[in-house]
């Protein structure tokens, strides 16, 4: 049972993280199976402003698994609770042949202030957090079979625990300056793509403000066909970083960090729809919808 | 968002539906598929005594179940969704190699008044609602693959659409008579043995007042080797009908039937662990937990 505190609301999210679907039993830990599992339920919560609070787990598990793979996701879910700060409050269990995790998570949120992907007006200045195609430089270098190398380790966290920016999402909501918001699960160009849609306008992205992750020179000479920074940036996908916008007379109210999360404007929003991708050399090119669409569809 | 009407709280609860162990995609329709997913998960609400309003709904899809099965399988949760009052309110979807279905269920319910599995007291009476085993023998037709065969039909309807009683959960809650509740989902000897260890006491039940569902002579007789209706009534799953205690000294409040629904006592808890079964002659024989658990546990 839960009440609400005066004056408050409630936002729920549910997920579904599925073997071979969402990630790969063979490939990554079952600790980061666990902390992702909750980390991008929670990235929901964070896109819409609110403070996470509970969630319940859905486990589904072939027999094989039920012994130390369980212990350990269970210890990178509880790592992510402690980091969210959110209580396990129900759930289930169930024999499957696969792997799957759902996970609904709750959150709260002062009435009226949740932000939606819909809210988006042309002239509205266009914000990313953190730094865009890291999480998925981490799955290439997972799926090039190389993520046990010493060397790639430090570029496998952004793939392994993503840390949605809970705080900065509730700062945005509780001081209004978002007029939309949502996270960044299958790649820029797929989810701004929706928050245009979402909100019947169009977005203009300037290729040189994107803030990209870096591709170690190595990695590019390594023979493994690495996608470049800009294709990362744009299609590269599970960052569970936040796309919001901001209205033009709020946009110096944006900080460039806070609590230690980078926040970049790459653009604005304009009439029209789809996205427009402006380089340095005042040249334009529209950038079609080419985001993480899960292993499945991979194949 | 939702928030709470004045002095209301939320009951939560999420549940899992899997082919191959909850269902046979092969052998169930997709409309029941659908409508037992949230029935199921309706279930648990009912035996808190909430009030249904919202669910999600996470759907993972093999490619060749997205057309024809997929829009039947909706039907089905629509069906269920109008029985019941909830309306949709969230959730995603996956492909996958199976159909998953998992199902968060939201419902209201007056702050306290929540029944849980853990007040039964020696000395409370038991009640369940409806018949016991009924869900169990429209199984047993459809594992012996005459499913199809119209003088059956009408012995599928426990088991295909479970109708859990809202409606009675709910005014036994309001009311206060229930010291403890919880759904019948296992089957009475599973779900019985829980609700004893959650209020560490026992529980005597007599045979002869069982409410049995009938076992057609014609499928005794049919060479199929059916399950006699004592067996079914203890150990038979997915009846989705209440089991709840009452103190002694309001058991004369509990009606025989309340809006259609058949309420029968068929026992009281007393002092120790575990079930005792009394029958006419006098004797008593101890029940172990045989109920159902699933098909991959079959195997």
């Amino acid at each position: 049972m839960f009440g609400s505190a005066r004056g408050r609301e409630w936002v729920i999210s549910s997920d579904a993280f599925l073997e071979d679907v969402h990630f790969l039993a063979r490939a990554h830990p079952p600790e980061v199976v666990g902390y992702k599992a909750l980390a991008r339920a929670t990235s929901d919560l964070a896109a819409m402003g609110a403070t996470p609070r509970f969630f319940l787990l859905n486990l589904a598990l072939p027999h094989e698994r039920t012994g130390r793979w369980l212990d350990k996701c269970l210890r990178g879910m509880a790592k992510a609770a402690r980091r969210f700060g959110m209580k396990l409050a129900g759930g289930d269990t169930a024999r499957n042949r696969m792997i799957a995790l759902n996970l609904t998570v709750l959150g709260e949120i002062a009435p009226g202030r949740a932000v939606l992907r819909l809210g988006a007006r042309a002239g509205d200045r266009l914000f990313v957090t953190g730094k865009l195609g890291a999480a998925q430089l981490g799955l290439e270098i997972v799926l090039r079979g190389i993520s046990r190398q010493a060397r790639w380790r430090k570029f496998l966290a952004p793939h392994y625990y993503p840390v949605p920016p809970v705080a900065l999402g509730r700062w945005l909501a509780s001081r209004m300056f978002a007029s939309s918001m949502m996270d960044l699960s299958d790649g820029l160009s797929t989810d701004l793509t929706r928050l245009c849609q979402a909100s019947g306008v169009g977005a203009r992205i300037w290729a040189d403000r994107l803030p990209m992750a870096d591709v170690p020179r190595a990695l590019r000479r390594s023979g493994l066909r690495f996608p470049g920074p800009l294709h990362l940036a744009l299609h590269g996908g599970e960052d569970y970083q936040l796309l919001f916008t901001v209205p033009e007379r709020l946009a110096d109210r944006i900080p460039d960090s806070r609590d230690g999360v980078k926040i970049t404007k790459i653009g604005e929003m304009v009439r029209g729809h789809g996205i427009e991708l402006c380089t340095p050399d005042g040249k334009s090119t529209r950038v079609a919808p080419q985001g993480w669409d899960h292993f499945a569809l991979r194949k």
